[in-house]
């Protein structure tokens, strides 16, 4: 490992995302193992470390609005982030980064960073709520061994699936691509804004439910509004997808905390699996 | 006028997004008057401009997603867009631009291009419809003038809004943050992808029919994806906000074209005028 955990660092999480800095500009980390889908990183968790990278650069904690282009698949290892300020205002700060392995860029990203819990306050319109779900008891636990995939990431969170939506993993699809469930950390980690970009792609596909055909589901782009500051408690999620054509799929996702307060929205565009 | 229209162009809006380029890196052109609400240039036109720019920088016909991070509001005058290739793959060439006025950034972007017509076949799932309009003599023609807002973009589109969702102009809201409608060019230019970065920031904002405060609702990040190719015809628009809360919104919409296929989708990221 390149960068050491120290012991001050209590969470897996955070040391999963911890990076190393000079001048707040070039960071040095490393993809640490555990955090895949079948050997390839998570893509939350990828742009959960340049993320980390960007808060620390940007100096304002909370990415308002931050965008994804995925450009290679993160395998175990060292990385770098290098970030650019492109604009610093009074709310926001503008900032893009550059995830790399030591012979390739993985990602590009952009981002308008802030602190949503200063901004609070004003107009509020919710026509929407959270899924409507059975207590965690009466959903299906998602095992890190599903099928024939190796989700290690399931070793890192709990994750609760309506049964309903979790038919899948015996074969059975629901014809509705939805996926609706619980989530918190495995190790209780508390959920911050850096956490919710992990979280945005921690659920199994939903057109896993629809008659796709099988395979790797690669993000092409990944979109997260971080929109509230999550209370303590297990997170609902509902990720869905409405349009599957001309070779590529968008998913939508909801993240309601345990009081029913929308704290993220996410949306990515990922390539069908080539049949 | 620093790039005089050519007798070759046709259309309006081909004119006002033409750009002149010696590396096809760097490109000139112009924000034109008349593409604004109130003075402001329209988020989807100042899109447009550097979609432009990236499409020939990319070798690429369509932006298959893009994001723009909206930094200063633009003005009449001349512009430069600077692109940077990221990643040019097999099927997407993935490429930022930065669209400049000669005193300030005005808009960052990123994207991944590719050729939406070369990418079809393979599974279909599409659990939406178009918009259920009425037709469009019995719809609301959206007038350049209403109320104190001036729109000259309306002199370049012809948008007909479904009626119920247009009385907020007569200052009636609907208490629903929804706006559909009918879009078309002035002109007759035909819609393909440049024109849809227009169209998605082109209609008047959802929380028009919802109790927000007064004002102009600034954007600051609009992600588009592309989703098929647009038959001949006027489009059917969707545009809707579901969360406004912590002083920022979201905007959603679908763009349909005549034969009811889904050609793009757009989300926003908007700040919510302070009362």
């Amino acid at each position: 490992m390149t960068t050491s955990p120290t012991p001050t660092i209590r969470y897996e999480f955070d040391r999963a995302t911890a990076l190393e800095s000079d001048d707040d500009v070039h960071f040095a980390g490393e993809i640490e193992d555990g955090w895949d889908i079948n050997g390839n990183a998570n893509g939350g968790y990828l742009l959960a470390l340049a993320g980390a990278a960007m808060r620390q650069a940007s100096g304002r904690p909370d990415p308002l609005t931050i965008t994804a282009h995925y450009l290679a698949p993160g395998k175990t290892g060292p990385i770098t982030v290098s970030t650019d300020v492109v604009k610093a205002g009074r709310q926001l700060v503008t900032i893009t980064g550059s995830l790399r392995s030591p012979d390739r860029e993985l990602m590009r990203v952009i981002g308008s960073y802030g602190d949503i819990a200063t901004m609070g306050g004003g107009y509020t319109h919710v026509a929407g709520a959270p899924p409507d779900l059975p207590p965690r008891e009466q959903c299906v636990f998602r095992d890190r061994n599903t099928g024939t995939v190796t989700v290690a990431l399931m070793d890192r969170l709990r994750v609760w699936l309506r049964p309903e939506d979790a038919r899948f993993q015996l074969g059975e699809k629901s014809g509705r691509a939805t996926i609706e469930g619980w989530l918190e950390f495995a190790d209780g980690r508390p959920i911050d804004s850096l956490a919710l970009l992990l979280v945005v792609d921690a659920f199994p596909p939903p057109v896993f439910n629809i008659d796709i055909p099988p395979g790797w589901v690669p993000t092409v782009e990944l979109t997260v509004h971080i929109r509230g500051v999550a209370a303590p408690g297990p997170l609902m999620c509902r990720f869905h997808t409405e349009f599957v054509q001309n070779g590529f799929l968008q998913e939508d996702g909801e993240v309601w905390d345990s009081e029913g307060t929308l704290v993220a929205q996410s949306r990515q565009l990922a390539m069908l699996p080539r049949s």
